[in-house]
């Protein structure tokens, strides 16, 4: 295997102990891309859990500067290398260089880790809660254990598993990362990882804080997140994949949290229609197909009433899905999934109105395609109808009337994203309040008269949801410190003596800014003497 | 079926629709009790469900003071009751009436669902969190959908399915419960459960915001927690059975909390030894024996360092057993599962040095049971000598050196507790640095110098733990409010009209009291509104 490409562990770029080799495909041209990466076997799991534990044991004693500067040294190694990484997912994803890399994905993916840096520092995410009475101090704290990190396609960047947000919630919570590349961008992540070694080696953290893997078999990844060294888990990608590992990671009960899929509905209500059915198309058009659709966030069904103006805004979607560019899909299995996805709503009663096929050619292009739907042919197979295309084919479903319209907001399954467009003036409010319950214990995050394709960092977001969209309903992937705690665990000192405490714990505010809830009030000063309160 | 107790459906004692029938037995003379109870089937539960899921919409839109109202109400009437429900709970467990249920228990419990209504009123559990400069909000909030409690057979009122921490947490965040009693001590549930309805009718909230059935077969509660309708289950219980549960509700994509097992390992520390073991000896007595050892976190393995004071210690120990009256047991099957234990300790190397046999007669007792074993038989057989007894049986385990007692404190399976008594002059401060890392990611509750029995109900409470003492290491079983994010979800609201959102999103602080985060920081204010700040 002298041509195939190494893998990261412990530090070193080192052979793989490989059970087979892949190569990427440019989506543009069809093309196999050189060079050849490895298909990591057992042994370079086993080797990359053993380095990852005796990593784990020190990221916990190392001083907070320390994690929080490697953090910010990494952001900006990768801004010095912005150009040369753009180029390269550009040619492995066909998604542009500008602006989408330049422009967006990689100054998300540097703000990311420069604020879980913050996190790290200001160690807020911790969360302390001190009962003085009876010397209860509790707050999230380390596992002390490596987090497997499965990275998708569609993110080369932002959800990079040596890059991305759940790297950077788990090594803010000093936990090393065993990333496991997605094989459509092997080479961005190969860079990634040169970029991220430095990084370590210039802030001096252990050299197994993150270790790369191209690929693996899927009973591999089953052995990898329910192995007893492992802490826990972060996967985005498609739902099947997610599910297996789930199994596997659940039946060894190892946390994993998992972003599997969302159709993220859009119910434009009639008032609201009627308004600005026109200025709604414009935006509907714009966020289906950002990305050519592979957002997690993409709206995938709309639900309209029925009436001239559901007619209107139909024909308007088709002839702006019809006019416009189809995009390029990120490998040929996306064409795939489109059209399987086209089939099983047909099948669920779903009519195209425009597209529907794979455009002939070497680039992975399918038509952009549109469907519409009987609110009752939905109600009849919502389970095929929530079939996620993850592409440029989307679904518009008329609802006969108000009733119908609801029972449709309850038929959805979990969703990451719910909106609502309502008329500006209030006339759809009795309407909106009869929907938005189903959808709010359905979503994540539910917006108003709003796409839901812009997922910004904030530590309010939420870009989670209810199963299937997660596996838990609790926990969000994206929003800084939030998604930290996915990876920590709640630990408690029950009379234990003071200087032993960690710092965050202990009778002085270790920073001075530092929030904790001492007695039921969250407060930033230090715990007072006994007798001094 | 005429002669069989009624279930509780939707507000209505009714005749199950059984599959069975089932007696409790009186631990202390063997005798069954009447009356008679129905193992339902998955009729009952399904008109649970579908009664519960109406309730949850109508619970959702209760204003706070009406549930906490209701639960302050049902505080009060079981005190009332509490001569009554005492006596029933003794008969069918054997625990005394005085101190244990008047005492302790019952007070407990009722403190758990006033601090649950406190918790509902000052609303501090959504944590709302709010950025202004996007207008992205989010928070806990309900999931609006029932939730299955299973109880436990050790703590009829604290832990009951339809009075304890869980059904507290749940009403608490307006989900209905479906209690399922456990079949030890049907007839206590039946009363309790006849006061809850009575409080639920008294403060008129939906019928179905409790119902309560007795038994049901083991599939027909995987049936319960995977069911679409059910929204999230807390189970307190058997690590056999809460498995069971948890792959079932796994694979549904469920949340399931549970609280399963734990040894509770204590390490005295050889300073600490010298220092006070005579002491110590007395402490581990008494923890040990609290409830016939039958308490989720009562001390099962201690571990010591071998030397002349270990010999001590070892020797006052086995005479304090001896000496000591073996309590009753909670029934038949816990004298089994103690023997059991004590077969699979033995199998492993470990040496019964008093005790070790069932005691004759009709009284379910078990003679005080004290093993021995050195610390290089622990290491050969970790997973054998972590067999849980759950009863009068613990084991000393004898390190031979400081690199052995490490090696054991990285031994252990999850737990809810870890304690270490180390000498008051710092004299084991070096090996105690050895020892608690090791321990730290291992259990959710550190002790120092002191026994592991007492779980304060306060908000820094962590009575949870890494796996397989529960299913996840972020959450808690005790302590409010924390304990009820485990049945709330992550709900966003991006860009949502201000009127629309919970109050406790809105710009004005809904209560003037209560702590959010707005902008980053903790704070009781308002929003300010834009321009102001």
């Amino acid at each position: 295997m002298g041509d195939t490409e190494k893998v990261l562990l412990a530090g070193v770029w080192r052979d793989a102990d490989a059970t087979g080799t892949f190569q990427s495909i440019n989506p543009r041209s069809g093309e196999t891309l050189e060079p050849i990466f490895p298909v990591s076997s057992r042994a370079d799991i086993d080797a990359a859990l053993e380095a990852a534990s005796a990593a784990a044991g020190e990221l916990v004693r190392t001083p907070v500067g320390k994690i929080a500067g490697f953090l910010e040294h990494y952001a900006g190694l990768i801004e010095e290398s912005s150009a040369e990484l753009a180029e390269m997912a550009s040619l492995e994803t066909a998604l542009p260089v500008t602006p989408r890399f330049v422009d967006i994905e990689l100054p998300r993916t540097t703000n990311q880790l420069c604020q879980a840096a913050a996190a790290v520092r200001d160690r807020g995410w911790t969360m302390p809660n001190i009962d003085t009475a009876t010397n209860i101090r509790s707050m999230y704290g380390p596992m002390s254990a490596p987090v497997a990190v499965f990275g998708p396609n569609n993110f080369p960047f932002a959800y990079n598993a040596c890059a991305g947000g759940d790297f950077a919630a788990a090594i803010a919570v000093r936990s090393p990362v065993i990333a496991k590349a997605h094989p459509s961008h092997p080479k961005t992540s190969q860079l990634l990882a040169e970029v991220c070694l430095r990084a370590i080696q210039e802030t001096s953290l252990p050299a197994a804080t993150m270790q790369m893997i191209y690929h693996m078999a899927p009973e591999d990844g089953f052995y990898l997140v329910s192995h007893p060294l492992v802490g826990a888990t972060g996967y985005t990608g498609s739902r099947r994949a997610g599910l297996a590992l789930k199994a596997a990671a659940d039946a060894a009960g190892k946390p994993i949290y998992l972003e599997m899929s969302s159709i993220n509905p859009v119910f434009i209500l009639p008032g609201a229609l009627r308004e600005r059915g026109e200025e709604i198309a414009g935006e509907l058009l714009a966020s289906a197909m950002v990305a050519t659709g592979q957002f997690c966030t993409n709206p995938g069904i709309t639900v309209l009433k029925a009436g001239d103006d559901a007619d209107r805004f139909v024909a308007a979607m088709r002839d702006r899905f019809a006019a416009g560019d189809a995009g390029v899909l990120l490998g040929p299995g996306g064409v795939h999934v489109v059209g399987e996805a086209v089939r099983t709503m047909q099948a669920s009663g779903a009519e195209v109105i425009t597209g529907g096929a794979p455009i002939e050619g070497d680039a992975c292009r399918f038509e952009n395609t549109l469907l519409r739907a009987r609110g009752e042919d939905f109600l009849d197979d919502p389970e095929g109808m929530q079939e996620e295309a993850f592409g440029n084919a989307n679904l518009l479903v008329v609802a006969r009337d108000d009733d119908e319209l609801e029972q449709i907001a309850g038929s959805f399954v979990g969703n990451l994203t719910g909106c609502v467009y309502s008329h500006s003036g209030g006339e759809d409010d009795a309407l909106y309040e009869r929907i938005v319950p189903h959808l709010r214990r359905r979503v994540g995050r539910l917006l108003n008269d709003k796409m839901p394709t812009s997922v910004l960092v904030v530590p309010s977001m939420n870009h989670g949801g209810p199963y299937p969209a997660t596996g838990h309903p609790g926990f969000t992937a994206v929003g800084i410190p939030t998604s930290l705690i996915r990876f920590a665990m709640l630990q408690c000192y029950d009379g234990v003596r003071e200087h032993r405490l960690p710092v965050e714990l202990q009778d002085k505010n270790p920073t001075g800014e530092l929030w904790r809830t001492i007695d039921g009030e969250w407060t930033q000063s230090d715990v007072a003497a006994p007798g001094n309160s």
